[in-house]
């Protein structure tokens, strides 16, 4: 059992999480090997079954708050009691820090959390959570590893990108590489979230929350959610290391798992509003999957955000697909 | 009689289309009297009954080729029959030449096509036909000169830009000023030219057309469509300059008539897959208008650009709206 492992395992009061760094050599499968530091935090009492909760591009390894680490996660609004009972594995995603910067895919970051559940001395997963991106990483771990999950649960995830989708993304970084080019990394990578942004979110939720209306300011009409975006994009910029975006984004487009080769059981979440990752994709993934399947198609104006977006649907997948595999346990 | 019209009215053998250029000043609604110069086509013998037809922000006056001017137009496949026992009027957009950094709206194009209908002498238009930007300019142009046409025909336009194709748009245009802010203006135009045109298609022609599959080509992942779009970009940002798309794109954002203000009979096509204009925007156009109405909803894999991609459906759409009107006027 690593030192990480015992600190958590011999809490003091405040110690209901920790965190670690671990250095090591990983043989990517387009750049070959490479050193590495992989982050990650276990929160809740690691002798409880432990599931690895992974989101987005853009999410890291805190996946919500503690005593320890008080900040709010990502999926702070899913955490409240969706995982009580159960230790909650996060990890960063390799290239999240920037520093990495070749040919990353998601089958890369599967062997990435295999290396920290050794390091930890976790042998097995009572499941895997993955969200869009971390969707797409579960596919590739349960498709590497079957023996170290009990249940996969993908969220607005398919086992390939979409042709559009690609394109969004490929444009995004083509904008992010104009700005580099020309002294604005910041500018260009700002611009790149927000028109990420358009395709995580939908029309319809523009439509409830901005007027159709311009306004000029300046002699340039500017539309009402140009501020919302320009915030949201600046926001991200400041925290974000244009080259993890323009990796991790890339790392979705070499994204690619056969179904065929996913026998744990497993639970889908789809949104039918979903312009990123289309729901005809997702049923394909559960048409083609080697074990029992669950697909749940939800319906929500936040499209691909609605995994953050809509905590209580979500907890009711996840509750259903945590019972069962705490059934198959018992 | 102008000396353009005179020209056109007695043809040569090859004279069956003629163009014109006509300087003068035209009071902006944003910007106040400002000197432009108004480009127009004529198409077939002016002694017809003259239809105005119209297409996007980067169509201009050439609608169809002809043996006076034997290029391809914006709407060959369209004109083949259709516009039969019709002469064709086609403009340039006000500030489609880039020598207008101003503000502009749709209403200002009305005024610049009033403009060249009295200049040519035709006081009555057979039918304004628009397609997306001309269908608001037909709009704004029936709210404005209910006398001066006999039908409207709009094509993918509503009343109003919808809040999230406007977001789309205004990072598009600041896609653009990041380009030229670094000098690297054509850059930026053919990245905002290959985002716009992700607006115009749907991901099922993507679907169908580009494989999911990305390439790693010097380090970084390339997807499947990404060669195409480059080349569309490119070429649109050869041919336009930086300051026509980027206020011919404001001006969409500009756009809003009063359904209402629309009296005179209208025929409206609007297409399912349209993600730029919604059809329940064209719903709502429709159940506004103070005047009859016809309303066709089709489909098309092609999206918004279905208005240049599906001559047939569109003609069927064009020959009941032009049979009306003949039918009016006998």
């Amino acid at each position: 059992m690593s030192a990480a492992l015992a600190y958590a395992t011999h809490p003091s009061p405040a110690a209901d999480a920790c965190r670690g760094e671990l250095p090591l050599t990983l043989p990517l499968r387009h750049a070959g090997p490479r050193s590495v530091v992989l982050r990650w935090e276990l929160r809740g009492d690691p002798n409880l079954p432990v599931v690895a909760v992974l989101g987005g591009i853009s999410a890291d390894r805190h996946v919500a708050s503690s005593a320890a680490f008080p900040e709010r996660g990502w999926w702070e609004a899913q955490a409240a009691d969706t995982f009580d009972g159960r230790c909650v594995l996060g990890i960063d995603w390799l290239g999240a820090d920037g520093t990495l910067d070749t040919a990353i895919d998601t089958h890369d970051q599967a062997l990435a959390l295999a290396a920290v559940l050794d390091h930890l001395g976790i042998a097995r997963l009572a499941a895997f959570i993955g969200c869009s991106y971390g969707a797409m990483v579960g596919l590739a771990f349960a498709s590497a590893h079957p023996h170290r999950l009990s249940r996969l649960v993908a969220i607005a995830g398919a086992h390939r990108p979409h042709p559009f989708a690609s394109a969004w993304r490929a444009l995004q970084r083509q904008v992010v590489v104009l700005g580099q080019l020309q002294c604005a990394e910041t500018q260009g990578l700002s611009l790149a979230r927000q028109l990420a942004l358009l395709s995580y979110r939908t029309p319809e939720e523009f439509a409830q929350r901005f007027d159709a209306d311009a306004t000029l300011d300046g002699g340039a009409a500017h539309c009402a959610s140009e501020a919302w975006l320009g915030e949201r994009g600046a926001s991200y910029a400041r925290r974000t290391p244009a080259t993890a975006f323009l990796r991790l984004s890339e790392s979705i487009d070499l994204h690619r798992v056969s179904p065929g080769d996913i026998r744990v059981p497993t639970s889908l979440v789809a949104f039918e509003e979903d312009r990123l990752v289309p729901v005809d994709d997702i049923r394909a993934l559960a048409a083609g999957i080697a074990a029992t399947v669950r697909l749940h198609v939800l319906r929500s104006p936040y499209g691909h955000d609605a995994f953050l977006k809509e905590p209580a649907a979500i907890a009711r997948c996840l509750r259903i697909a945590l019972d069962a595999e705490a059934e198959a346990c018992a």
